[in-house]
């Protein structure tokens, strides 16, 4: 890589679940739109098709980009994908929908219902699982082949993801990137435009605070030129008891998925304390609050998503692919709304800025244990992300927050020492698990029973 | 006081609920049997003629003593009973059994099944709120008539109790007794008994390692004549999966109250740390892992209490204590198992020893913060009372007791600012409150009203 | 004040020290240079005749300013010259050079030399009683007049003025400045320019973590273009025994008070920090290392500043000041290497930055107690200065650093306390001091002499 | 062992530097006098003559024992001696007097005066660098050979040598023992003696909380029969300024060294918490408060031990040795006043006691950090040694001691790492040793050089 009159050449992107349909295609896009950088992005992938089918979409963004700047191609092997990378991308899904329908509808049976299911209760405990082993094996491909890349996570459960490649190799450049924070900022946008007469105001220009676990972050500042919007939030919360809807977003991941912000604004008037994520998110990280049947989620009006709409709309992107692979769809430049490519750019030096990250804990949020993977902001600039100085959290929130820090050591264990045991305590721990102990010990035994063949490093006795 | 001779002549002892039918016959009997102290009880009840009769009573039982130490009086003005208390004794019902009856019930209709009810939980924490304004009544009083007694408190919620003294006069000399231990070593002693083919271990023979908070205490550590007692209690825990029962206790607060130590070793195989107090409080301080049901509870051999057994309890003790006063049932004096005798000689300076009791952390329990009542062994010596240094709590145990350490400092905080939302805070943060927010907000809503005429001193608007 | 059009308009800024020759001729100067801000400057000093011919300075140098766009003034009372006041600036001289010539020259009889002596060590501790108690006369009037003001502080001792600022008024907006970090940056860009054979590297291009207490501040991490510079920092202390000039700096203050780096050059040597102060202020902070005789200096490269020098110079200010105002000689606007301008800008949303300051720790140094005012990097953005999270001291610099901090607690205890005990326990614990008691108690009381009219509010029996 | 009707039998102790003169023959009389312990014990020692001269003079000791429970034997072989003990006794001499001799006298040549040389300092540091490689062998062969067995340190320096045992083998049990507490203890019985009329108060009734470093402990409270003696002690420090002088003790080892306690004074007048150690010990911690030359010690009353009086002394006790062992001077049973017999017999099971040892901190000083070798109270009692709790240090006293943490931290590394450079970071850091840096170097190299048969493992290239 060579930076040259404020351009960056010879760009290595090695990006790991590069089939993915999503978030590779959301980078296709982004990186059609740059002129700052150029390179080659590697497509690593364990289906070996759907890589070589995004080679083919990516080369087709590239060829409607007007830099035309970087290349695609698929590599069937780790350590060789990652030979020369100057960033590492990671997307991955840890098995398959058939293995995420246990993690979702299982619990259901013992009275657990589950928004998402893919971060923290039983779906998110038994998702670690099964991610984490990949992820050692690519920390060492990491540490033994590219230890100086930048790697950049957006694999769920994102805190597990980014805290086991530290674990494996602790000099790691790595950090998770989410999204939730923006939807809270386009909230605080819309009601400051509504406040102070303003036409639009960015997103980016919402200044904020950043406190937390991923999905269960928290803003204790928030800002638009300099001026405090606690107020203002507060006044929505009382007055939209009833929720309020924005337009829905750009983002093809979250347009399903709105929420009328019921949650967040209860959450509020109990903490004074703005939850930093979707309804879905941070419902599931409380006791039965609002997920105590489906009726109480949908009287906060966000709906449970099953496992089996996440399988159609599979299709339809696997049908959308196809017919991109065969030209009959033509890919469409526009902007994915995810940072990871201004990110990018501020490593390599074309440009500062704060954002929020998921790192390891080093005092940036000085009331929780150095090491867990907390979201804070960032300082991006050349060669370096370090996190910004957050404070203290709130001692209310953080008290609803420990049974989740004690579950992401509690994973971690399980998946260096191949026991099963400090993962069940963790279950029994969190708060969506309020069963007898029995109960509690069956459905855990039936959820590995369900996704035994992506167990296969565990001592499956707990 | 005077110390002569290894005697200490002219104590003065104030007992606040010095018309109690329990503690307060329990204290007369252990008195009665003591010949190194003697001097005066002042016993001090809002109910004056309950302390009329106790005064009646505890003459006989200095009666048919051998030594005639003591004589009793009643006293009906706080203030006035403190003058010259060398110890001050308190042992109150805070409101009636028809509060209790709201305490345990109440919850019950929302599927919260509680064993007690007096310690955590629903029924702990409007406990708390009934009796926390008395104590700061009784601590000021404390501060200003008898600043330099030791103060020796038996009611619960003991922790609250205990920190709202040293809230409001952080001078105060003052810790908290609870024989729930006690019930553990002697477990303990009756299965080293087995083991090592001894006749009869006394309780006290048994060393152990206390920290915890009261009702919820934990032995990281158990001893008898220097040899580990935990290979023996990992096998009990294995072999008796079903419980087993010791002999009735002498006690008789714990004579009905039973039982077979399922939960005790259940935990065990768990944490690998004993739980030390009886099964009924264990539970409770867990996610429904043993109260899911009043069939869970059952399966592991415990009951849950009703209050109507506690009224009809108390009926026979009028009778009894009637029956005493008149003369038709003579007193009988034998020991109580209890401590207080023992503790207050100690502070008199005739016989050091070490027992677990509550009090302020101060750094005692290395990973619990400062100022939070908790339960440790402590040095009793002349006019001292040290917290003996008991290392870091298991971190899992800790993440366990977190949501009780949050409810510990919202009571205490709702009682100094007359506010209750930090109480529901604790409420709707505690395992077993796992509701809807709406149900939870209905559940403190109804409890708020059942027990409206002791909650005076509270803005009733949470 | 008003934003408009990226300008702000009417902005007041209160001088505090208004009759300074130094600091407040360099803010005319940059503030004749500014397109942005328009607005008042009010020039307060207790020496009314300096303030008012610093006024008629000041207009002379916006006669030449193409913007135009400030006024001055002067006022002899404090709460008045604050009212409305946006900005506060504070630089005054506590006592006059005869009190200083105390601090620095009465401890030489004993053995003691030192190079500055206005920021720790006996001269330090002495300025910092003397001054704390104006400070909190200043603190008390920003509360009640212009509590919403930024102040920023350029008074030494910095730490401590700081720090009483927050001590009597938490919520003061305050932060100290100082360049002693700018001339490290300096030195690092010459190195970086040799290595790199790059022309003209600016200080703002060295990126730089800062960490430590004012003028013994450290620097754990130092990048150009993200490229650790500390290999290059490493090769040029082993090369540089005998140090290494830079260029005369711009700024007169530094100018007669350059060095050759020696201390900071052995320093790395023996801690692999850089030390981010000049070698004058560092080797106070020291045992005897550097300063233990005059020769020990001079061995080192770096002079012991006379007060007579001092009271020279600044006869020649006042004849520079008496012919600025006669006319005699005219203004010149030139760049004053500071950044106060540059902050009030960010301060004010025209443009964020980040630098160097002194604020109250909250954690942003995570093994230095909370509340001491520490130097780290701090992010200026509308409204808005906060600190940048820097992670842990060096252990071994810590405990050099130690001292320090509690002669910072100390000073500020006996400035609230008026008793001068605790400023003596920092006295003896000093490492510059290392007396027999019986000598260290009779210079403490011969500097307690020589400044007394300026000891006023303290009870002199120590 | 056993343990048999409150005896036991067949106890092994060996004695690591049983050619010793005073230690050894101190435990000799103590054990003759002993009627509930007999076994056998083996000394140890480089010098095997020294050691089979005392098996002569400890079973001469036998032969006037009434219960000549013990026998003696000598071992050439480290971890042959070991075989089979119950408790493992440590008390050499690391070097010859002539290693002292460059400990205690080098640094007089640059102005630096200790008084005893074996602690901190210059002399300890570099008495700690030659002993704590042979205690890392002895850890290994414990470890090895031993590792269920008490090991008792009387080596200094005291803190260091039971830190490295810990470092090398973190499951020893290992304290340190050191009778300097006990001496203010018989202070403070003689003051109170005088105070209230009483005859004869033992040391043991002496109750304190004790705190700090071995050699520099600190009292933070002080009772007899429950009366706190601070007032008492206050009192004392403000009359005797001139130095107070109890009859000679007891023991030999202090009898030549008395001091009249002037900087014990002296401390509590500064600092309000009780010094417990002799004043020899504790000037050598300060900076040149009581050592800046020959004569301030003198005017606080205290002596400089000389090496060459110890040279002597060690020839008359040889000569008492060749006599005793001839049998021309019969030996004489004398308790010793040290606790080592009364420490086995608690940890046999024989009797609880509490007493001062230096043990690793694990919480027992809420402000130290965890894993320094503290000095504080302790609990015996079978098979058991647990520190109690102690609360936080003085923050002042803390500040004084910090330097002599980070020594001990750095003599540790040295030791492990075979690097000299931490150490020499502590001679620097040091309070005693406020010289230049270049003096400061030529010391710490003379004394390297002096002392270098003794630096074996190290790397002499600091």
């Amino acid at each position: 890589m060579n930076i040259w009159d404020n351009k960056a050449e010879d760009v290595r992107i090695t990006y790991i679940g590069g089939g993915s349909r999503g978030w590779a295609w959301n980078l296709m896009s982004d990186l059609a739109m740059e002129d700052q950088m150029s390179g080659v992005v590697t497509l690593y992938d364990i289906d070996l098709e759907a890589a070589k089918k995004n080679v083919v979409i990516g080369n087709e963004y590239q060829k409607i980009s007007k830099s035309q700047g970087f290349t695609y191609r698929a590599c069937t092997d780790l350590r060789e994908a990652l030979v020369g990378a100057d960033f590492v991308v990671i997307s991955i899904l840890p098995g398959s929908f058939d293995e995420m329908e246990s993690d979702v509808h299982c619990p259901e049976k013992y009275g657990i219902y589950q928004s998402v299911g893919d971060t923290t209760g039983p779906g998110g405990i038994f998702r670690a699982l099964r991610t984490l082993p990949m992820y050692v094996e690519i920390a060492e491909a990491i540490r033994d082949v590219a230890p100086k890349a930048w790697v950049i996570n957006y694999t769920n459960p994102m805190a597990a993801c980014v805290r086991i490649l530290y674990e494996v190799f602790p000099e790691v450049k790595a950090f998770g990137c989410c999204h939730e924070v923006f939807g809270t900022q386009d909230l605080l946008a819309r009601l400051a435009e509504k406040e102070f007469g303003v036409e639009k105001i960015r997103r980016s220009e919402i200044k904020v605070n950043v406190q937390g676990l991923n999905h269960f972050t928290w803003l204790s500042e928030a800002a638009y030129e300099g001026q405090d919007l606690f107020p203002l939030y507060e006044k929505a919360a009382e007055q939209y008891k009833d929720g309020i809807e924005l337009d829905a977003g750009k983002n093809w991941m979250n347009n399903h998925f709105a929420s009328a912000n019921c949650v967040k604004f209860d959450l509020f008037r109990r903490y004074g304390v703005i939850a930093a994520a979707g309804d879905r998110h941070l419902a599931e990280f409380c006791p039965g609050w609002y997920l105590k049947t489906p009726e109480t989620a949908h009287s906060y009006k966000f709906a449970l998503t099953p496992v089996s709409w996440r399988k159609e709309k599979l299709n339809e992107l696997l049908e959308t692919s196809r017919r991109r692979v065969s030209g009959e769809e033509p890919v469409k430049i526009q902007p994915s709304g995810e940072e990871g490519v201004k990110q990018m750019k501020a490593i390599l030096g074309l440009g500062d800025f704060v954002t929020n990250v998921n790192m390891p804990n080093k005092g940036q949020i000085s009331n929780v244990e150095n090491g867990v993977v907390v979201e804070t902001n960032a300082v991006f600039s050349k060669n370096s992300v370090k996190p910004v100085f957050s404070g203290e959290m709130d001692k209310h929130v953080l008290n609803l927050t420990q049974p989740h820090i004690y579950s992401q050591n509690a994973v971690i264990q399980s998946c260096l020492t191949g026991k099963l045991k400090p993962a069940f305590l963790a279950f029994i721990h969190d708060p969506q698990v309020n069963l007898s102990i029995e109960d509690a010990g069956k459905l855990f035994g039936e959820m590995v029973e369900n996704t035994k063949d992506y167990l296969k490093g565990y001592d499956l006795n707990w």
